[in-house]
């Protein structure tokens, strides 16, 4: 099975339907938590980060089931991180994915929790994959790290503490590689770690993830400025109505549009480097740049 | 080393020890989110559950240190799930441990994250412990599984579904045996895996976790409706003011604490199943069930 073989529209909808069965509803949960974890995974989502781990481990020649489990924990982290970021007390939003926050379709507590139940499902996933102890290990300890308080989390800290703030290039990299970049590396690494990919060969992926997650959020704060809301699923002009550092306040709308290609070409040499030339990871990288949502 | 040899203050001494070692801040972490996870963990807490992972542990004749990662990922887990449950949105207190709760001392949202990074954390210590990748990977399941939506989280959303309704004693039976008596059976059963104790021995462990976690609740039911908030060091009157259900409130004082004496009987005979006569397991039974606060 080559990477060539699967369109990123049939890895999309295989991962949904695996993101479905893990969250199927059990006589042993609560219905409304159960209802709210679903709601805040399935639904509209892009899909990058598991996208990410499954067309690694492909590119690497390692089947997409070996994959599956660890995409979906990804996925799962990151709908948490969307949910508690949505709450009152941190972004205040009510619309994501073009639909009512969860704290809004539900309640807070709900909200809360739902997150909460999210991440040990996705620990959970990746300790019962189908992958040999060692590298289930691998992963866990890898996405535990990039989403606790050095990575994902530590990130959003970095944001809520600096927001209202006058922040610097180098800090607000430093914010974002924390907040969208570490994750988005784990979801590459993990996808190498399923294929038993070498160091070498993870450390230039890593850095592919590194750049694609630069761009992400650069193009994320070019579209809080320049799309509308009804395009974006989620409310423009966000960024600054919290008061937050974006690229383009920065540096302007065009040099951060230039600064994207840049990340963008560095992400496809850091590919080339890992012996990848084409395939569904230049595919995302393209999507990542030229999205308009 | 016998478990006679260690007291329960020198096991809690080294807990806390390995505690604040792994929230020592480095220089990857934003300084107030690192500063509301040490507040969160270190203080006054009575560590019940580690002590019931190392304290499992040495009964069955493994070292404390093996036991260690898997009782500081335990309190760990504990930590973060009251850090949550004291939030304005769930159960709103402002007193926990004798101090300000982790939102009133820091802010809401650090709140927020002070939890999510300490769940990672639990994790990320677990993968990392210096046990065979098979035990760190059953460590991780059974942990998961126990603070999941099946589990703790589950728990604490049946609770708040229920609050101000009339509840059965099955019903609240049910929403405690989720909401503490996973994590408290967890503690135990970690500790039996990490003196790789048979299944019929980790069956009747896991009986006496369930036990003592019941007896735990009952107590703190009682202990709000019986002793003042300067004693317990968190406000008296807490659930009768939420509209929460409670052993006293379905059952009375008086066959309340009939029901607490009858679980730790049916606690201590669940040791003498797994062969444990005396030690330091039947000492936190008895602190369970005989404390004050």
């Amino acid at each position: 099975m080559t990477t060539e073989a699967i369109s990123l529209d049939q890895l999309r909808t295989a991962i949904e339907g695996a993101l479905a069965r893990h969250l199927t509803p059990g006589p042993a949960i609560e219905p409304r938590l159960a209802e709210a974890m679903r709601y805040a995974v399935l639904g509209a989502g892009k899909r990058i980060r598991p996208l990410l781990t499954l067309s690694t481990a492909l590119a690497l020649g390692a089947p997409a089931a070996a994959a599956m489990a660890p995409a979906c924990a990804v996925e799962l982290v990151h709908a948490y991180s969307l949910v508690h970021d949505d709450l009152p007390a941190m972004d205040d939003d009510d619309l994501r994915r073009g639909r009512p926050t969860v704290h809004r379709a539900f309640d807070e507590a709900t909200a809360i929790l739902a997150g909460d139940a999210l991440q040990a499902l996705a620990f959970e996933l990746l300790s019962t994959a189908p992958l040999p102890p060692d590298i289930r290990i691998d992963m866990i300890s890898r996405l535990s790290a990039a989403v606790g308080a050095a990575g994902m989390v530590g990130g959003q800290s970095i944001d809520i503490t600096a927001t209202g703030k006058a922040v610097g290039l180098a800090q607000l990299e430093r914010m974002h590689d924390a907040k969208t970049g570490a994750l988005l590396c784990a979801a590459v690494d993990l996808g190498a770690l399923a294929a038993a990919a070498g160091n070498e060969t993870r450390e230039h992926l890593v850095r592919f993830g590194q750049r694609i997650g630069r761009a992400f959020q650069v193009v994320d704060d070019l579209l809080d400025v320049t799309v509308a809301t009804d395009v974006q699923g989620k409310h423009a002009g966000v960024d600054a109505r919290l008061g937050k550092c974006t690229f383009p306040a920065l540096l302007g709308v065009d040099e951060s549009r230039a600064y994207v290609a840049r990340l963008e070409a560095d992400a496809l040499d850091a590919l080339r480097a890992a012996g990848i030339t084409s395939g569904a990871l230049h595919e995302i990288a393209q999507q990542v740049v030229n999205r308009n949502r």
